[in-house]
This record gives C-alpha cells, sequence and structure tokens, in this order.
C-alpha cells in the first residue's frame, strides 16, 4: 500500500474512539480528510450526535459538507478528544508537528482536549526526534534576530519558502523558521529553551500530549497506548 | 515636582550614557519621548553618530524629525544600548513592562541589545512585583481558552480593552490578557510557566535584563546598578 492508503487504514481505526456526545477536534492535513469522512459514515449510520473544533478552513468546508456541526475553539469550554497526524513521533511518545505550518493551532486544541489520538504510517515512528525538521513559528518583528539566535546554538534554523521563494506565512501572518537539529537529543530541554525565545510564538514540539497512536501498517491499523 | 517632571529628569541624565557611534534602541511611551529630545540636543550639540532601532512608530517619527536616523530590529545585526521606561521594578531589579501593549516588540529589542537601561520615577520602585497587572499577549484563536487556563492557576487574568469596550490589539493583531496577580512570589517560575503556554506569545516579565535603572527624583537623577 502506498502512505495514503496506510493513512486511510489508520484513519478508520482511530475513529472506532469516537463516541456519541463527543465535542472531538480535528487537525490538519492528508490524514485527517480520511478521518472526517470516516467520522461523517458513523454520523449517518449510527445518528451520532458530534461537534466538530477545527484548526483548518480545508478541514471545516469538509466536514460541514458531510454534515458534522464545526464550531470554534473558543465557543467550547472543552474538547473530549482530538485525533490528528504527525510528523514524527518517537519511542517515548513524543512527538513533532507543523509540516503544514499550522503547530500552533493544532497544539492549542490539542491542549484544550482531554485526550489525543495521532494517525500515522509507520514511516513516522522514530528512535529520536530530529530528522523531521522542527518547525517554530516566529513574528515578523526581529525575526533575523530570532534566526541569527537560534543558529548560535546550532540549531541549523531555515526559513521555510513557497515554491514561488516567498516566506510562508501563518494563520496568524508570522514566518515558518525549522530548525534541521538532525538529533533532538533532550525534547524537553529544547523545547523550554524555545519556550523562553522572545519572538517565538510557539514551536512544533508536542510533549507528554498523545495518550494512542494508530499507525496504517500493511496488515491493518496498530493502537499503540502512550500509557498516560 | 509631577511624574512627568521626574521622567525628564531621569531621562536627561540617562542620555549621559549615550556614545559616539552607538545603535541604541528606544522604546514606547512618555519617558521616550523625553529621552528622544536630550538625544537630539546632544547629536546636535556634539556631532554624534546615533542609529536609533525603535518599537513604536511615534518614537520613530519623533526621532526622525528630530534627525536621528532610524533603522529597522531586522536591519542590524546588534544593537549597543537600549534605554526604555518600566512599569515596575523590583529590588532585585527583575521588571514588569507592557503597559502600552508593546512588550513583545520591546522585549525583542531590549534581548537583542547588549545593554539595557531602564528610566522611571520611583513611583516605579517596588519590593515584590505583582501590583502592577502582568500583561500578557495572546492570538485570538484559543484565546478564551487561555483564559480558561490562566484563570485556573489564580492568576486573575483580565482582557484590556479601550475606552470603547473592545478587546485591545497589538501590533501584532493579538489580544492583551492583564494578570492581576496582586504579589509574585517567583518571577521566574512565573516567566516558566506562562512561556510554556499555548498562545501566549510573550508577557511583561523582563527577568535579568536590565543593568542600569534611571531614577527621576525630586532632588535629581539617580543611577542604580544591577550589578549584571
Amino acid at each position: 500500500m502506498d502512505q495514503s492508503a496506510l493513512k486511510k487504514v489508520a484513519a478508520e481505526r482511530a475513529v472506532d474512539f469516537v463516541e456519541d456526545g463527543m465535542t472531538l477536534g480535528l487537525g490538519t492535513g492528508s490524514t485527517v480528510f480520511f478521518l472526517v469522512e470516516a467520522i461523517a459514515r458513523r454520523v449517518r449510520e449510527e445518528h451520532l450526535h458530534i461537534t466538530g473544533v477545527s484548526t483548518s478552513s480545508r478541514t471545516e468546508t469538509q466536514a460541514k459538507e458531510l454534515g458534522i456541526p464545526m464550531i470554534g475553539i473558543d465557543d467550547t469550554d472543552h474538547i473530549d478528544l482530538t485525533i490528528d497526524g504527525a510528523d514524527e513521533i518517537d519511542r517515548h511518545f513524543q512527538g513533532i508537528k507543523g509540516g503544514g505550518a499550522a503547530h500552533t493551532l493544532e497544539k492549542m486544541v490539542a491542549t484544550t482536549s482531554a485526550q489525543n489520538i495521532w494517525i500515522v504510517d509507520s514511516s513516522k515512528l522514530v528512535d529520536t526526534l530530529g530528522a523531521f525538521p522542527l518547525p517554530t513559528e516566529v513574528i515578523p518583528f526581529g525575526h533575523t534576530q530570532v534566526e541569527r539566535r537560534l543558529a548560535a546554538e546550532g540549531l541549523n534554523p531555515v526559513w521555510r519558502r513557497n515554491d514561488a521563494g516567498e516566506l510562508v506565512t501563518t494563520h496568524n501572518g508570522n514566518y515558518v523558521l525549522d530548525l534541521h537539529v538532525g538529533k533532538i537529543a533532550h525534547p524537553h530541554l529544547l523545547a523550554q529553551f524555545l519556550d523562553a525565545q522572545t519572538g517565538i510564538l510557539e514551536h512544533g514540539l508536542f510533549l507528554d500530549i498523545v495518550n494512542k497512536v494508530v499507525v496504517g501498517t500493511e496488515s491493518g491499523a496498530e493502537v499503540l497506548n502512550a500509557g498516560r
């Protein structure tokens, strides 16, 4: 199976964890596309009452078209479960997200959510984080100073650009600075360092957040419990 | 003397620390207004070569009109000295800034600067920080979740509003959530907690940053050395 088919396998297994009455966080990206389809099918067939909260206008449009009522993150006092993709997950269930430049919004939904499930294909499982460039979201004012500081720390920062060579801007109007670290030996220490940097809105380290990972494999979906 | 006169006394003493050839960070607010006037006088009288970097379009306009060349924070690889106001300074020379909703930009300039001087009247000197509400800058997406989390921590968050009752927005298009803490017993721990919160761009705790404080008093300006 190709990556897309494996993601679909995982998405269709993850939807088993959705329960009637839940407020559901829905992420961004190709895996979530399959997930929303699977949720809509359960909503239709089992008459579930589900409310969705999304980080992405594309996911929101898709969900609404399929009959899933959507509300804003600021219109709810809780999220029961968030299901989203991830770009890298290590053996301690720490993750990197942000390939889609939406990690700040995704982290807001994730940290609001009582439970988090990530759906991935097995290529996302790694021993140590860092082969996937770690995204940071940086405000325009002083962005070159942020780059300078991260470079001085040996974090190999590279501005994310679109095909036209222009700086990618996020939903919040900020830039994305990808850190090509290679191996992140101490994710919590790196997170603390980045948290403390003026001008960085949010980084893509998602630590101590995920509860279950659903992995799409050739022989079906595998559910890994993070033990938290 | 009134507060304004005391600020002027401090600003006119602080300008003694400006040296020929410096790239100078200039903050925001009424104290900085007096400072820019004093710098311009030295530039005129002593033919100093000064370049300014500002966080505020008002300061920038004033400086340019008075003949001080201004550049953007992203057009320099260093700032020699930043002189700015402060809203509260404790006996360990830790501070709160952000009464003007510009603390993120001010912190960017301050942390880029090799040296920092704050100019204040003596009403800003306190034993323990926290009587002045601590500003945090919060992105719109999920801002009610941030408020909920900070309220749960007992930090008494209150959205800053203008006279028309609308939410104040920053240069970055974000909201300002003021924390009415009363007494901040452990500024570094609170800073670390706020740094780690998703959705908070920056808070107004300026820790281990200032080198000298120039205080305007009835009997002249007093210079306090922070010992860093």
